[in-house]
């Protein structure tokens, strides 16, 4: 029987590869908050060159004959005697052969063509999003969309061209499991938005649109962030255009924000969602850092961890009972007169918007519905990328009422596509879902949560999020580890089930 | 016949290698200036394991076959038809052998030993400093003489052990040639420091440690870097504690400087010096980027270029008939009542400090010697760790009449030996002969240069230097680089020169 210690080279080299993706992740941090303007071509070859190095290492000789000691590198059966018993290494081998074969399925010159591409187009990307000119983006996002098809060629696929996208960022997905749960979530979501839209309870918010100070901002979101238990010792936060969190170890967590003096809400709340993505970092094993049990599940359960905080924690009551003086003392001349229960009543303001970042919790997930369709149609049918400005604005009709001015606050607002990430939006709805269904869970075995955070300890919530799920890194599926925690696999009806509550209450609906 | 573009295989691997060194470059920065304080250890390994794989690729079978094609690898020699009759070529794979012989001195297990030791050595020596303790300090730097000592052992040496610890900085530099220099200079430098001390005129520079707001001195650096032709779209500067330039490719050239809100000097010359280098960094050839070609030339032309903007333009009277003014609108209170030709004598004074980066340009090189003669007795004999704190006093009071009153003032006040680097001082004072020489040269052919300067316009100098130095790369060895440049080799007379005329004026001596 294998044991982890028996894989002492494999995971010993897996190491070494994860130190170049990190200095792979440190150009990219870098890119974002500090590089000098006129590098960006360097610096895509360099973000190129590196790709093409982790990958010629993923799929090497040397991977594959440490590999092949354990597994069969074609089924990614264990051969005999490889860890039978051993959970850890058993979990650790497959999801190492996972990683091995999707690798290898794409060629490394292919790697090299899509770094660079994506690098370059990044830098248009922001360009064309400061000319408010989908056109000026155009031709970099066909390069991409031509890339993406080539990578389903190597990929392979059963039912849809899309399903291997999705299965990049949450294993395992498919479109034939997520499509019903849109669908579902379209039918509750776009009558309750016009039910909340008619009621005559709507709260007054417009005081968070006055003056408030940037660095102060900065400041009480860094004071929640140590409340959350993000260490500041072990990370940091800075500027970006759009807000990010990267991680180069357990140890050194880089989270991002964007700040607006007239809104108080972007900086704070992107502030509390990237804190969640970093304590999920934080959280990882430092011993098995480079390996897969050292590693997040996905982007579903990522951003779990981010939305559990940003609306479970950051939106609630009790959360503000405690915060919202400390607040006021932050900003006393805007916020006279406003009470906690209108700023929470204001902060939960069900109000359809143009971005997807700034949108609230009910109207979220239908501007990830409607990525999710555009992207299918770009890889499953003959959707034209000049086609998208006009398609998006539709569709934010449809399911908002509301149609952008401008194709920076339409189909140029995500940083996404700049970056080669289609399959990557339906995680967001993923980890809405997940997220209310791991905060009814941790409420269930500890009744006193709400009590804990309305006295400002954020720190119970954190630690059962450490003990159940970051902990273990990749040793369960996504789907095993909502079952491990929860009793049960994955159910939209905790989110449904906390929206209609909440925004029944703040709405006064029936 | 092989010219440049039968070197491609050649020079595009070297450029691989290259990015590979430039992300290690990335994460010094990166430690120096943002880094979590808690992910020392993590970052420590992260050097290791990318330096350990760039020796690998500067060594391996890749490598060689693809120099052998047209280097003798054993002797350098290069083969019949290589690049015979076009220069740069056979200057190319000169230089580039002279990297690979380096290089394949070394195995790997010790270059990986050593950049562990030197990352960690490093925090340890941020503590000591902090601690004002050099006992925290010298377990490190004992490992670190050992792996020097080891280092040696397998560059071999001919004369001194320490002639290869020279040569890793200054190509082909020995004790025999720079010990005389350095005794030619103690007998004039230290006689001299004693006539300025007695001279009664000294200069009033007590206003110099008056308050000056943190920000404005930036503000005013960053003002001065721009006229020199420093680009911030193909740069930047932050704060770390030990000032340095980084480049990660011409495009992006780092810079830091430390700021003291009661010392005007710090920050300001600081950054003119990094501003010297940085300039040197940005005017490398973008086309050669990767290949000795695209490289600077050692650590001594180096330093003349950041000597040669602090001392000879930012001391410079010239300069100052322009930026004072500026300065003096920046902080009007601190400067009322002083006038330019004051404080041109103000930031001249002489007067012998505990601090290298901080003393003045006729007792520079006094600092300079005491570390050469140091780092001998470390290397060629049998001294101590445990006796430098002593021997340095002991010398700083011999020299500079002077005596540290801490560790931090004194033995623990430089990074270099936390890194490895042994070997280098030396270069700082071949740096201050270098730029002597080169900015004589320049006035001779620009005899309007003073002129220029005093009118604000530095980027005739910045252009001279581009065209006669940067732009070359290590097409030329440092030795015919100056007599290219000036028509005779290395020639400390002009830096003599430059002392007795400038200071001689200042303290009026006969």
């Amino acid at each position: 029987m294998q044991t982890l210690k028996d894989l002492k080279a494999l995971t010993a080299f897996l190491k070494e590869t994860q130190v170049l993706s990190s200095a792979i992740s440190l150009l990219s941090w870098d890119q974002e908050t500090y590089m000098p303007s006129g590098s960006g071509q360097a610096r895509a070859e360099q973000l190129s060159a590196l790709m093409g190095l982790v990958h010629e290492r993923q799929t090497g000789k040397e991977m594959s004959q440490l590999l092949s000691a354990s597994v069969d590198l074609e089924t990614g059966e264990l051969k005999a005697g490889s860890s039978s018993g051993d959970a850890r290494a058993s979990a650790l081998l497959r999801e190492i052969w996972r990683d091995y074969h999707r690798a290898t399925q794409l060629p490394s010159d292919f790697v090299r063509r899509m770094g660079l591409e994506c690098s370059l187009a990044h830098q248009v990307w922001i360009e064309a999003r400061n000319k408010n000119d989908f056109a000026h983006f155009a031709p970099s996002l066909k390069k991409i969309v031509a890339l993406k098809k080539e990578e389903i060629d190597y990929l392979g696929y059963e039912a849809s061209p899309y399903d291997p996208l999705l299965d990049t960022f949450e294993p395992g997905l498919t479109v034939a499991q997520i499509a019903p749960v849109f669908a579902a979530l379209k039918e509750m979501l776009v009558p309750f938005v016009e039910k909340i839209a008619a009621s005559p309870a709507q709260p007054k918010d417009d005081f968070l649109r006055a003056f408030y100070d940037e660095e102060k901002q900065i400041i009480f979101g860094k004071k929640v962030l140590a409340a959350m238990g993000f260490s500041f010792d072990a990370g940091r936060q800075d500027i970006s255009a759009h807000p990010f969190t990267t991680s180069f170890h357990p140890t050194d967590v880089r989270i991002t924000t964007r700040v607006d003096p007239h809104d108080l809400l972007s900086s704070l709340f992107s502030s509390i969602h990237e804190g969640g993505h970093g304590l999920y970092d934080q959280g990882l094993s430092v011993a098995d850092f480079g390996t897969p049990l050292g590693e997040s599940i996905s982007l579903g359960i990522h951003e779990s961890q981010s939305r559990l905080w940003e609306n479970g924690v950051g939106r609630s009551r009790p959360f503000w009972r405690y915060f919202f003086p400390i607040l006021k003392e932050t900003f006393p001349d805007v916020l006279k007169g406003v009470e906690v229960e209108g700023f929470y009543a204001a902060i939960n303001a069900v109000r359809p918007s143009m971005i997807r970042v700034e949108s609230d919790e009910v109207t979220y997930n239908l501007h990830i519905m409607l990525r999710f369709e555009i992207e299918r149609q770009l890889i499953e049918g003959d959707l034209k990328v000049d086609a998208l400005p006009e398609l998006w604005n539709a569709k934010m009709e449809e399911y908002l009422g509301v149609r952008p001015k401008t194709d920076a606050e339409g189909v140029l607002q995500d940083v996404h596509w700049s970056g080669g990430a289609f399959g990557y939006f339906p995680t967001y709805t993923l980890g809405n879902l997940y997220a209310a269904q791991f905060l009814n869970q941790a409420k269930k075995e500890m009744p006193e949560l709400d009590a804990r955070i309305e006295a400002g300890d954020l720190l119970p919530l954190k630690k059962w999020l450490n003990d159940k799920i970051h902990r273990w890194g990749r040793q369960y599926t996504s789907g095993e580890l909502v079952q491990k925690v929860c009793g049960e696999t994955l159910n939209p009806k905790y989110f449904s089930d906390h929206l209609h509550k909440k925004f029944g209450e703040i709405y006064r609906l029936e």
